[in-house]
């Protein structure tokens, strides 16, 4: 079969591969819908997780179940189905202490395009099919539906990881599709006041749809000090889902004490995050910094699709391009890379 | 001062007391708008909390500071304040251990028109102002703030108890203005299908803008039927906020393992609640059973009309009458003892 | 094989079986140690979870592996373990939601001599071998290991449960090796004063050495009266380890406002639990009250006997009668139904 | 009255003072026992928190009440009270919110010897004497008393925020007198194996005595090593009682993914705590980063002693030196900077 993948570092093409075989818990599954994400972007051109050698890129797709294997009880053939970006192993001690993403080590939950091929391919296998399927909702766009594989359980774990509680004020920094799940996150953990950092407008005014009520621009002068006058004070709250390893410091900068960092995105680069001595309150100011993987599986899917199915919020605003076809994955990748002003996220309809 | 009190049970109306003395750390509020509570009528027509002579009536009233203590620093004449219906003391081993509205003993938090003199009067006393009084925010209408005493405290803690988590299905019993609250405040903490369970067309009408996704009416057939049936199994979560002793199985009938109910319905008669054996599996099914009085204190109250600030709800709906007039705190009482077809609460703008 | 089933309600005795065939996830067990529970007790003659026809008994066991299926991988045959009462599904919606032991229903983690066949046999079989079995650590005495399969997980769930804290002064009602399991297990979450309720001798003065400061006879008057009296006022938490659905009530009586029950009884009989209106604080009262089957898996043994190894415990204190040879099941049962006043638990080497 | 004071930094000596006056919710307290802290050695010689110009040093007492104000209600002269470190204003919105350490501001629940006179005086001053103080249980020796107001509730307070658990491999990094109550607090959590991190023999043999099961000395190689050797991985939790900005590093690397890091050092020098990007899972591995300040106030001190009393500990085990009048003060604090092999900690009966 035809897939689409990483050659070695900075570079991509389509590779002929075995059709993938299907274990006795496992299924294949022929995808519907899929997109790139900012971190196969990572993964390829800047190295982020060493290098491979014709690895199949992708971990964000919906698609049709065309097997199932000998001991799955839940799918059939036919079923139109959410694969999370995380398909962890639920025997595994880590999954029996709640942190199932590093089923078999850290971060090892995430197979798609780092340890295992990927989804942009004509097939793509689904390791314990029953623990880690979920049926597309009847009547989701599956264009929308993509959206759960990990924008929305990525950026939802930040306002879980960061504790948003009833009315608490939350800065999000960094509101790429990511960022806006998380602002859309808080919100629906009730915060109050939300601040969300970003410059590009498309993003901003999505933000604003899904809860933000104030944009801050770090071109208007320093992102702490503006939030702070607005805030009058530190904020409750802080999510991480933009930034590099300097965006702590100004995490703990703007924070309360008693208050959460909650920590999504993926840090490519630098030897060490640094936590300003006195910002984090010599050690003792009860700045929790939390930072963490997706949790993936069934049920979570289950879950977020039922926040969108009761009408709480619409991925569908994260899908700015459509691509039809299965080639379109390339288009779509270098789309990601070159981050169109307009661009939020682009679905492929396969 | 005038002052309308419970004379005796069963009885009603207006005295002359004498205007409330200011301690160190107390405040004088003069109310600005206030609102009678269920509980009002329970208190005089059911003698629910026991005989009270010449106790003045109410718990929900916003206001303007006439006078403080020498010791409070945070407060000055002239300020329009909520002052929440349940008043803590901050110091006692209770408020240390979580349990502010237990201060002094279970329910001890709960003073006003209870163990003091209540707030319809032309003077109310405020205990610990700094910590038990906040601003109006800005712009707020008072007759939307004085929801902010108990309805939305009460009835956003319901759907704390309940742990409602992103996606959770959740039922809601009862939707008078405390179940709306706590339709409102699952729908902002991410619940999925939120069933809220009610007959009256007003209060269902209002469920569905707090975020009802389904009203299931008792007049239809077994409240717990219905509900499973739509849901297609049980529910992750329960809400009580209306109903008597007899609801709790109900609730158990209806939720999963590992759920939990969350009760904010004050019980005023039966000598017992009766959990089923089964339901509850034979006490080893996780269904956790929680029930609250409202946290109060100057915190929550700045946290709650943070979440209105934000956009993400409006108390207005629940102000289905408007009274002008200290006087008119009669007409209003006796409404809610009524309860007429089209009442969810009526305000009275002193 | 051999195998000691219940026949029916009422009747035990020894059966031919085939020997249990192992799926690919599974291993099989030969018993090296084995423990009656007084939950056999009430499954044959109280007929607690109905009529069952020559099930096989018992689910505390540890043994050797003496086959694997072709997808284990952590064991192999000749490796000695541990296997917990509750074998949960762990790919399952409940166990990625935390409640493992409901896997596939409520209380349906349990699988042993409830839905599938028990122990008591020559050879038995375990579903999920890597995700439910755990190596007996180097130099534990297998009678003590046997310890870990109900009797540990099961007590110390209890102190789980009821939240216990460093310092919290709590009653453990019922001291069988549950409830003495439950009163190490508050020890070792740093309780305070530790009320252990119950009247055998024997198990007193286990107690005491498993960390109770008090022992409370129900003989020497009304339990919630004599702790009250010692504590001077209500307990910070309560574990109910014994007693019937009558015993709510008065665990809610001697519990603080803001405290927790944690139930680990089997509730055998009885149509409700029945809470006092007034003594949970009519709804409103903040005493929470759960319940809940032990969490089985290997995690949970492995970090359990970690405790043992740590020096904190030692199990062995808990086994008062110890039997040689398979066929002494027999004997071991019905000692465990006619509990002889020197009697804790009797283990059985095979 | 005397009062051994900083005079600047590097600088101490005893001056004469004014009696402190006593407001209406304040005591005066004459102290009975008294230790000095290595943070007065900070304060004094490194000029930890700023220069202060004859400011009472000192936060460790036990006393007598001397004075009470008008609205203290349950203390009177002759009491003999413990005074923890950390004195909150308990109507603060941080207390309200759980966080009363830094009531006023971060750390600001730290008032003596910072921006208060301290202990070390003839007299001293409690604010908020009801919310403050709690009696010494009958029998308790003032030397195991005084050990309650910092070295108790700091070292606890790093395994709760470490969220030790039943079973858990524990790593506690320094061994003075707060890491030696870390260690205490871990095993009193139902931790599994305990590594503690030090080399002083004394030290040593005191951590055993609290649960330690491994001693790691730093001169026998690289620690991370040695604990991940001994463990056969990395460990569940880490507490830091010791080290610097660079120990955290040192933790991520020990620490399993899903785990938590629990600081109670004070951190007095260096710009930056540098978190090993790779070590930290890049900012997805689910290790939890959390320090703070003791909590202070009675509540906390009845629970933590109630431990003591309970027979689960004995703080006596600290006490290496004993002084007899308040003028060894100097004596003991000097003891405190030099360090002699053989101290833990010196307290000085008054």
């Amino acid at each position: 079969m035809k897939a689409f993948a990483m050659l070695k570092i900075g570079s991509v093409g389509w590779i002929e591969k075995p059709k993938p075989t299907c274990g006795p818990l496992d299924a294949i599954i022929k995808p519907i819908a899929l997109a790139p994400c900012t971190s196969d972007v990572h993964t390829v051109w800047a190295g982020a997780i060493g290098d491979r050698h014709n690895l199949t890129l992708g971990h964000e797709a919906v698609g049709e179940v065309v097997e199932v294997g000998s001991m799955v009880k839940d799918f059939k053939p036919g079923d139109r189905v959410i694969v999370p970006a995380i398909t962890p192993d639920w025997n595994s001690l880590e999954a029996q202490g709640g942190y199932s993403m590093h089923s078999g080590g850290m971060l090892a939950g995430w197979k798609y395009s780092n340890t295992s091929d990927g989804v942009f391919a004509e097939y793509f296998h689904v390791n314990d099919a029953d623990g880690n399927m979920a049926l597309i909702p009847e009547g989701m766009d599956p264009a929308a539906a993509v959206m759960f594989c990990d924008m929305v359980p990525t950026g939802f774990h930040g306002a879980e990881l960061a504790e948003v509680e009833y009315g608490d004020s939350v800065a999000v920094i960094g509101i790429g599709p990511v960022g806006l799940m998380s602002v859309a996150g808080a919100a629906l953990r009730g915060a109050g006041r939300l601040f969300a950092v970003g410059s590009r407008p498309k993003c901003a005014e999505v933000a604003r749809t899904y809860g933000a009520t104030d944009i801050i621009n770090y071109r208007n002068g320093d992102i702490v000090e503006q939030i702070m006058d607005l805030n009058r004070g530190p904020v409750d709250k802080v999510i991480i889902a933009g930034g590099d390893v300097d965006t702590f410091d100004q995490a703990l900068a703007m924070l309360k004490p008693g208050g959460a960092i909650g920590n999504v995105n993926y840090l490519g680069e630098g030897d060490y995050i640094k936590l300003g001595r006195l910002n984090w309150g010599v050690g003792m100011g009860h700045k929790r910094i939390n930072g963490g993987l997706m949790p993936g599986g069934r049920l979570r899917v289950q879950k977020l699709t039922a926040v969108m199915m009761a009408g709480r919020m619409d991925t569908g605003h994260l899908v700015t391009h459509r691509f039809n076809g299965l080639d379109s994955v390339e288009t779509a990748l270098m789309m990601m890379k070159d981050k169109p002003k307009d661009l939020i996220k682009p679905v492929i309809i396969a």
